[in-house]
């Protein structure tokens, strides 16, 4: 089985200017999900926000098979001309895993044609994110949940269409729910978008966190079928 | 507009063999459900398990556009041949909602075609409703949850199909979720199943709770198609 | 029951300058399919392309309950202003029906968050829509297909997410099929593509596709909940 | 990674007593399938009806990580013992592939909980199978669409839930359309229904329907979450 090319993009913002996220993550939120994932056996690569094209080069992208995001202080700022890149590649198959704050990233509202928006709350809760579709092969090797200790809250409604397949749903101390892994399929994409992961708490050091991201890499990466084709069509049939 | 024509079952056995359910529902949990339902304007009956053929012959089944059902200790002892006949009108067009407890009627698991299983635990907990497709007719006059003091915890893996449209996603103070309105189609008819009404609770008091009920009987009654034909079939076309 | 407020918009271009179809439409598509639905006690009114805010003026799109869309030649002039305009009214509940070659409009590409591409070819060709979710109201009073004489292919793939529900399919002479009709929702608002309807064919006299046009509007202007909150969430549950 | 392992259950009744058939499937069915998923590495075992268990052993079902199922003359025969066994291992995480006039068998049905009916028409006709989701696994290495020269007509109304996933849409020389190729998650397991095959034509010697099932085979094997728990909950959260 070929390997999978897997990009992780941060934007590494938070964690260079808030010392209590550089605390956290010194080398930033990529590096660790990286570090994370390397049991895993995919090819990895970063990218972020400060780097040419934000390191999303045509022939970046052309070698990624899953985009991995996290952004949050400068969603405004990503480049049309990058992410209408992005957004091309996804309906051309590939995968494409949208991480927490990454709900109001361009890219990410462009797939959905809805704001994306949430309720939302940073206070220490703890988060329980219960499996709701045990077939669905991203929810392998997690039990009957993950439980987060302590997690920004992100509550219903959230403004995105009904997911494909909806695999996680998580409740907040606060008394909140919140469809926290939602699976989509776009033309040739296939999309996850996962909530844990506010960047003044340890998760991605978790390993079922992890562990769902693995899962959500080779569910996106799985095969698809062929091109489209659109426009003019006469039958040969 | 033709008057909606609702039929409400209940197996009515809790409420005269336990002092403190005939405490909440002396006249039975089909009684308060009709009484909550009368500023609707439906036309309402009731019909129970210990009626001839449950109260569910073929003349109440013709005449009922919408079938509520709330069972519980009853479910095995409901007469096969009258679950037969309330399957039937389904996929001819009635409309069925299935209460809490009766997510393990017969009627409804041989509709799901799964177990219906789920976690339970009986304990004074908090529930939340929380409304997740705002467009859904079922949510209208509900804000954007319905709070209930004390209810019997439902919780995840509910074993059913993924719903059709999932209205109402639930947490209880432990820290579980439930898809706690979740609606179907099959064939001609459509079901909704609501997951409040714990019988030692006062909840068909609770006027949201009511609400969503007439809600789920105007949506299961809305219009149909033509009845399907199936076989041989030489076209005409 | 209140009255639905429609508004029908039409860019009105082809018939203007085309004879052949203003030998079908004198009036213009949108007159056409108003007096269709006139028997349905709707209140009715007509927009197009050519007026000021081609007619969508906010005072307008305030008290319009569902909209339709028809256009062509001029998706890409119709102004994002108003396109904007039409989007937020539909996330906050205003029905859109979407007709035939509106499925590259610009309000449907960017709801629908594709490309909303697809395969087509003008010939005389017979289409058949077959009901494939008769629960559905759109389905009311529609036997088990409805057949159209001469219309333009629409085929597969069309570039959309997975409809919430899908209640039409399409066959054509040539053997292409076609999802053609299918419902969304997006937050508040309920959405129909319906494929019928090429300019060049008298496909709006037909009292089956106005039919479904008019159980599209009910549906579209049926109930629904809440406008969500969005935001900093300070629970007080 | 490790072996898939496959047992191809044939009622094997239409090859021995059918010389038309017999001249196209000498073997069976099931030998001409499990020939051509050989270049597929799949650990291959077939199941006939006439077997002690009809093959289909707890022993032989504990060694199956998906089970494809073709019959016709005898669903009403098999044991509803089996039956029970099969379906608990579907929702137990076995894979379930269910082809042609599978649709009527017992597992099909009490799986989908529906009746399962159909129009048909044996006349020859040519099938146009069309890709609808292009993202989803099971449409690799497919082109656009598979052409099947001669099938038994199978249309609409198909009376199934709707598919969690909607793979494939077939037209038939008559105008009719059928979804030929369902996808459904059931607790722990994936169904896949396909639609090709009629046994008196040598449909199961085309290299895109092999194609199709062995990528079906693939999907249905992969992995799942863990054993959900059923009933009372204490929760130790």
């Amino acid at each position: 089985m070929r390997t999978i090319k897997v990009t992780i993009w941060n934007e590494f913002i938070h964690e260079r200017k808030d010392p209590e996220v550089a605390a956290i993550y010194p080398n930033g939120i990529h590096k660790t999900i990286a570090d994370g994932l390397i049991p895993y056996g995919f090819q990895l690569r970063t990218a972020t926000f400060d780097q040419p094209e934000h390191g999303l080069t045509e022939e970046v992208l052309k070698h990624t098979d899953v985009l991995i995001w996290w952004g949050h202080l400068a969603h405004e700022k990503v480049a049309d001309e990058i992410v209408e890149r992005v957004y091309e590649r996804v309906l051309d198959g590939m995968g494409l895993i949208v991480l927490h704050s990454g709900h109001f990233s361009k890219i990410f509202k462009m797939l959905m044609g809805t704001s994306c928006d949430l309720k939302w709350r940073e206070t220490e809760e703890k988060e329980i994110l219960w499996v709701v579709d045990p077939a669905h092969p991203i929810a392998e090797g997690i039990g009957q949940y993950i439980e987060i200790p302590q997690e920004e809250m992100y509550g219903e409604f959230f403004d995105i269409p009904a997911p494909d397949q909806l695999v996680f749903i998580s409740s907040f101390e606060g008394g909140e729910v919140f469809r926290s892994g939602c699976a989509f399929h776009r033309r040739l994409g296939k999309i996850f978008y996962f909530q844990p992961g506010h960047e003044r708490h340890p998760i991605y050091y978790q390993k079922e966190v992890i562990r769902v991201i693995a899962n959500a890499i080779r569910w996106a990466a799985s095969p698809h079928g062929a091109e489209p084709f659109f426009g003019h069509f006469k039958t040969d049939i």
